[in-house]
């Protein structure tokens, strides 16, 4: 997917966001906001792909911060929050159609932001959930996946989410499929890494983990191990979860490759072909 | 007021907006936005007045679309919305202690974003009004100001806003005073020109209409007729309405001046010592 007019805003005030994460000093958060501007100014263009504008800022917004996570205390209470959650998630999608119903866990796991703005989980969750049981998902071609989970490649998005992705991961391997985690080389914004798929558990549900070899935002092959690669062009389907993921990989003809996440922002809508605000698990099986 | 960090994102969000009211062609959007990008670049410090930024981002933005005044339409509807819910104001103004009263309900108007979101001001606007009415502004100068009414120069804001401004003028000119009325000399963002001074008639309820002779953000003095700068010297009493007056006068020392302004953002709050969210009528009497 290629830059949007409106997304340039939006990664400026993510870099502001994670500048007052980082630090209270509002000459150091504007030398960050300032580092963001600068980037922005030499590769911002909507021929541009959108994670190589993405991680450019982050990067030169993290280096200008000297921290080299600064949503580790966010990434914490979101896999906390999540694990406490975790039981009943898992009872409420065993309980019917389990495989659609992991995706759709999943799925919400990408819609909720843990721990952010006075949002109480354990009250909040069952009910959203159940709802998007109810009312199904807004794209679902999750029958259309059950065919393809031999040897399924499973990029992971965010903490706290990627404690529901082990439901998904669970089932596969129920349906008789192996599968390979990928989760991102280096801490970028709350994205998980080895330490938060290890620290879950998450990692040990899956048959090999694998990483981005890098802290991109989404994927970059340029940056990626040749394993990863190489799995990318063999894997029975790839799993993608999240917008980023999505950006970063729509720019490549891997297929079969399932998208799952929730539309939060009109360009990943428009490029989709859905609305902002959809649930979407959209199967692409051939290029 | 100095610029804060969170003002770029901000800056270009709005940048994006009008960008989006003005061309659907995404390529004219991205260059308005390229366009901001380069200006922030150039221009953007916590050292350097808010409204340097802004007026520089906005004039870049509105030469790159090719469009005078991007927010006409926006404008029409404002006013038009604000005069049906007039008569209501005027009356519930005139029940009870009407001097703070309409200030309170053109300081209402500065909240309210008519026409946008689906929001439909005949239902709620009375509410809104009588619930601040009610609880009373955050801060509340209102009864020092009614010493310094004998020659007061209002500095209006926004379209639609200004509707409400003219409950004001009515009260100044009940209590004795005299007012000069002061708008943009063009069209910058949704604020009021002559052209809207004397669409809605509020140019009638001065004694004087003044421009700030240029759409420079807020009041740029060095755009500024001398009439104003003389004015600004002279007045018994500055009213300046809205957050990008607050943000341009705030860089001199006119006194007394009072703010009326909803704090609809960080910056500005913190700038004030409120809060987020604040009613707030503010007077400085001594530099």
């Amino acid at each position: 997917m290629k830059a949007y007019p409106r997304c340039a805003p939006c990664l400026l005030a993510r870099v502001h966001y994670e500048a007052t994460l980082s630090t209270d000093d509002p000459e150091l958060q504007q030398r960050a906001v300032q580092a963001g501007v600068r980037w922005l100014d030499d590769s911002f263009s909507i021929n541009t792909p959108a994670t190589y504008i993405s991680t450019g800022i982050h990067r030169r917004a993290y280096e200008v911060l000297g921290d080299e996570d600064p949503y580790a205390a966010k990434k914490k209470m979101s896999n906390e929050i999540a694990l406490k959650v975790l039981p009943m998630a898992e009872k409420m999608v065993n309980e019917d159609d389990a495989f659609r119903r992991s995706i759709i866990a999943s799925i919400v796991g990408n819609t909720l932001d843990f721990g952010v703005l006075g949002f109480e989980p354990e009250e909040r969750f069952d009910v959203y959930l159940m709802d998007v049981f109810k009312k199904g998902l807004d794209v679902d071609d999750t029958d259309k996946m059950k065919g393809l989970l031999d040897d399924v490649l499973y990029i992971a998005d965010n903490c706290g989410e990627i404690v529901f992705d082990g439901l998904v991961l669970d089932q596969i391997k129920r349906l008789g499929g192996k599968v390979t985690l990928v989760v991102k080389g280096a801490p970028i914004l709350t994205d998980a890494t080895l330490k938060e798929a290890e620290e879950t558990g998450i990692s040990k549900k899956a048959d090999r983990v694998l990483t981005t070899g890098s802290n991109a935002v989404g994927v970059d092959l340029d940056e990626a191990p040749d394993e990863l690669v190489k799995a990318l062009k063999n894997a029975s389907l790839i799993i993608s979860k999240g917008m980023a993921n999505y950006e970063a990989l729509s720019e490549y003809d891997f297929r079969p490759i399932a998208y799952l996440l929730r539309a939060k922002c009109e360009p990943i809508a428009a490029s989709l072909g859905v609305k902002k605000g959809w649930n979407v698990a959209i199967l692409y099986a051939f290029a």
